[in-house]
């Protein structure tokens, strides 16, 4: 079977690019080094190949099935989950004195591609835990977080978070599930979500839900929601386990693919006896989640660039043993046939999947090293420059990998021909479930908008001047090296900057003298945008690994390879954004001028 | 339910750009005028619409099974292709001496549309058969026809064409499956096939089998394969049904999409029993299957364009009746949501899933176009030309509307955001079933190395002087239009296609210096040359909607419809190519260069 992630190119991010081991500096992880580090990413290794990679594909050919009374599964899954809590991943990042491992963001989510390259559908249930765990832990009271952390951080219970509802989808404003005081502190729920990962399941003894809704009198939008805690099961002020609450689970939906999650409908308070208790302030609902939404990001993000990845390694396994055809000057149909890595075409299928899944598991690993640095940095003016540059990237960090590494799996299926059609090899299944990477936790649509109507011009822009100093830093370097590939690669990264800020500044003046028409083309500006994000990402790794390659740390081939898929991103990538920044500056108007009834 | 094809847009194809009136001039099709060929479209909306599209959902859901003796599958399917079959159209090309009905394949293309729109996996069984029956018609011998063609006609038994091996896949001149001469005019053949779609089923009273396979002593490669007829059910002389053969169903192979069609391996003459009849000369079977490719391979291109349209037709229906949101200039909360067609991010979504499906349609009809003239035009140099034409453009039709319609699946699947993730809507299913195409009929691969390594450079470029005379012919019109839209496009249309010609120069040197250099980036260069000739097939709608209009034939909102799809190509789409015919001039090293230990 082939591997899961490239161990050698985790182990190159975390300590070459990333500097890993200066976190241990910090307080918070003064108990960790580097052996710690390596010795987690074993265990998560472990675990994903013995808990989780088996059952991947019966897990997809099994759905999960709803009887009327429980939602039923392959029990694989349950020792999946109860394998990855047990070894304490559920509180990876959490405080010791919550039973944690207080690894830093950057550690926790290297290990966490692990369970995501073994079995995505099956991990997500546990990052939904951890999202609601976090959340519980930033914004829940003391008693709240007494009665919940321990379970949620143990496994025994599952969390969700149940924004979505039918009526408004990806317009969470407009949500109408109601929350009315009943007196004792406590509110009776009242509403229908839909969309809710692990909304039901028999993994657990409870499951908690963090539901937006509506307090009576709340101002309309975004302003009035707030956040309740609403448990399957009520959690009595010991935290032991009380009586059913009135959630109900109305139906499973059944999706292309992903599908060992259990996507639900849920309804609360059908009978009026649904009873939820506040996380926060009242009418901040929206305000708590945003406040992770960073990390969530993050992690779809990681999660899109894993997809792809993990296919990119199935598709080069296949083609280093596949033999098939000849080289195109072989005259002697009777010579043996050769391997299909061979072939100048499934090569360049291969290296632009390399350049796409490395590039987007870079890129979201830098996003979390950024939370560190927001959350752990000795330095103040380090931890603001930090928490002004993840905001900003978080969009390109949500979006790219899910169009690139989605793009990639479908590379991975082309390199296997008809065989990668087949439910016999994992690529089909890759490509399906990360085609749900650009529509949940906010479409491409909407983190175009977010990047180009809120991240670029905020606070006059001052994100835009610290992402600018970053990759000034790294074309300096790049520039000044001995390799003239990377002096080259420097000075077009540079022009390539020059030339985002350019068109940031046209399209800013245009949103703010029409906001629709400035942000017509958003979508499009957030592709230039990543495309230029991630050509700095590759500098980086370029200057990485040349930097590692001359310590000692790693093999000529590995520098060749890092080298050569950095020259592909800016001779073959990079190029297709000089026709994106002439359709931005003119402020194309095709899409803007198209009327409904000329459809 | 959403409708079909929409079929103001067929018709306008047939009868505005491609003047299918003129068809009916010709000898052949005499008897037809445009009242025929509107009946019949009538007659395949209706059969499509009331038996196929029906169960299209369940046929992906429940795909067929295999119990060891026989392959059971839901039972619409026998009564679709009953219907197919009962109305005429598996003769429809046929002449009336078989029953069949001569119609022009530009008009027989356009009703095959419909039914693929409705139920592609059923549609196949149907499709493979037709092939199998033009091939039986154009190389078989009088006895073979009679014994053969009237039972395929009517779909009393059904075809397939079974080429690929486990061992070669895409490089079908390995095949080794062999054909000992028993003695009597017969062959015993021994082999595996693999992937054969519609190969065993339970649809009809024989399947007959196209196998190529090896005579004793032939050459290696393509030139020693022979084409053979091996059917289910032996056939007696008068045509009746003999023994079973030896022809045995290894196994079902279970896909990704098009689930409803079954895919087969295939063991013939395990027992070293299956008798099978050389069709055509020996050694030349690659030869048939070729000479019919062309008619193949528009087919795949007009399914992937299908399948994209149809998946328009449905996000189109949704953003019409979403609501979800507020235009970006809206303040107030509480104001009602619109439907999601006037966000613009859903307008430009729309539209470049129009440019690309309205485009990739046309583009296989004028492929149809061209095979009638090919076959028709009264005129010998007209013959000729399309005759030079079309194989010239056949690698474009086959693969960009695989590529593109299929990019149009992923699009509509966002304009349903998480809905368009389940299987409760069809889009999912569309983009799935479309999945194949980049891949069977020869990948984007097999079709670049075609297209630069045979195609443009035959003749001395031949071809291509036909195409730029064509592509000529319409820059003058549209240059020469009072609309200012046209003539801007008329001259970006030139430009392109002289970017394209120098970029066609330098890349034939470069294959005659070293075949595997120039041959590197032939993907790159089948999708750059694909876009120049989608912006000349969008001009000629243009230009032909305009006149249409003008004769009242047509809307405004239809003309102003296929003017903006028009637009948003040359706007959007066709400066894409200008970053790929720079990589393709400076002959790309990246691919080539990429040594497989650095992986």
């Amino acid at each position: 079977m082939t591997s899961l992630m490239n161990r050698q190119d985790l182990e190159f991010l975390l300590f070459d690019m990333l500097d890993a081991d200066a976190l241990c500096e910090r307080e918070r992880f003064a108990e960790h080094n580097r052996d710690t580090f390596l010795a987690v990413l074993d265990t998560a290794e472990k675990i994903a190949t013995d808990k989780f990679a088996p059952h991947a594909h019966e897990a997809d050919e099994h759905e999960p099935t709803f009887d009327g009374q429980r939602v039923n599964m392959i029990p694989q899954v349950k020792e999946a989950v109860r394998a990855f809590a047990d070894a304490g991943f559920l509180a990876a990042g959490h405080d010791y004195e919550w039973g944690g491992m207080q690894l830093p963001v950057t550690v926790a989510q290297a290990c966490l591609t692990l369970f995501r390259s073994a079995n995505t559908p099956t991990s997500a249930y546990l990052f939904l835990t951890s999202a609601n765990a976090n959340l519980i832990r930033a914004f829940g009271s003391d008693a709240q977080k007494q009665r919940f952390l321990p379970n949620l951080l143990s496994g025994r219970w599952l969390g969700t978070m149940a924004l979505t509802e039918p009526h408004a989808g990806s317009s969470v404003p407009d949500a109408r599930t109601s929350a009315t005081p009943v007196g004792d502190g406590t509110y009776r729920i009242r509403g229908n979500k839909i969309f809710i990962s692990g909304g039901d399941h028999e993994l657990s003894e409870n499951i908690v839900h963090l539901v937006l809704a509506r307090l009576p009198g709340a101002p309309a939008g975004a302003g009035g929601l707030s956040l309740f805690l609403v448990p399957k099961f009520r959690v009595n002020e010991d935290g032991t386990l009380g009586s059913r609450n009135d959630v109900a689970l109305a139906g499973l939906i059944h999706k292309m693919g992903y599908r060992g999650t259990t996507s639900t409908m849920l309804a609360f308070g059908e009978n009026d006896d649904c009873i939820g208790e506040l996380v926060g302030e009242p009418n901040r609902g929206l305000n708590c989640m945003f406040h992770m939404m960073n990390e969530a990001r993050i992690g779809v993000g990681l999660g899109a660039a894993v997809l792809g990845y993990t296919g990119y390694r199935h598709a080069l396994e296949y083609a280093r043993t596949r033999t098939q055809g000849r080289p195109a000057n072989a005259k002697d149909p009777s010579s043996p046939q050769i391997p299909i890595i061979e072939h100048a075409d499934v090569r360049r299928m291969l290296l632009k999947q390399k350049a796409y899944v490395e590039g987007g598991l870079a890129l979201c690993m830098t996003g979390a090293r950024l939370a560190d640095d927001a959350n752990t940095a000795p330095d103040a003016a380090q931890r603001q420059e930090a928490a002004m540059l993840l905001p900003l990237l978080t969009p390109i960090i949500k979006s790219w990998p899910a169009q690139f590494c989605l793009e990639a799996n479908s590379l991975a299926i082309q390199v296997l021909g008809g065989y990668g059609y087949t439910r016999e090899y994992p690529v089909e299944r890759l490509y399906r479930d990360n085609r749900l990477n650009p529509l949940h936790e906010g479409t491409h649509g909407i983190q175009g908008m977010d990047l180009l109507g809120r991240k670029v011009g905020m606070d006059d822009g001052a994100a835009m001047t610290v992402l600018g100093r970053h990759i000034a830093q790294a074309v300096a370097a790049a520039g000044a090296h001995t390799d003239e590939r990377l002096v080259s690669a420097a000075s077009a990264l540079q022009a390539e900057w020059n030339a985002l800020t350019e068109t940031t500044r046209t399209l800013l003046a245009a949103v703010r003298q029409d906001r629709t028409a400035g942000l017509a083309n958003a979508s499009i500006y957030l592709e230039t945008f990543g495309r230029t994000v991630v050509a700095w990402i590759w500098l980086r790794q370029a200057l990485a690994a040349t930097a590692a390659h001359q310590a000692g740390r790693c093999s000529a081939d590995f520098l060749a390879g890092k080298l050569a898929a950095c020259r592909w991103f800016f001779d073959c990538e990079l190029p297709q954004n000089a026709a994106q920044h002439a359709l931005l500056r003119r402020l194309d108007d095709n899409a803007l001028s198209m009327q409904e009834e000329w459809f």
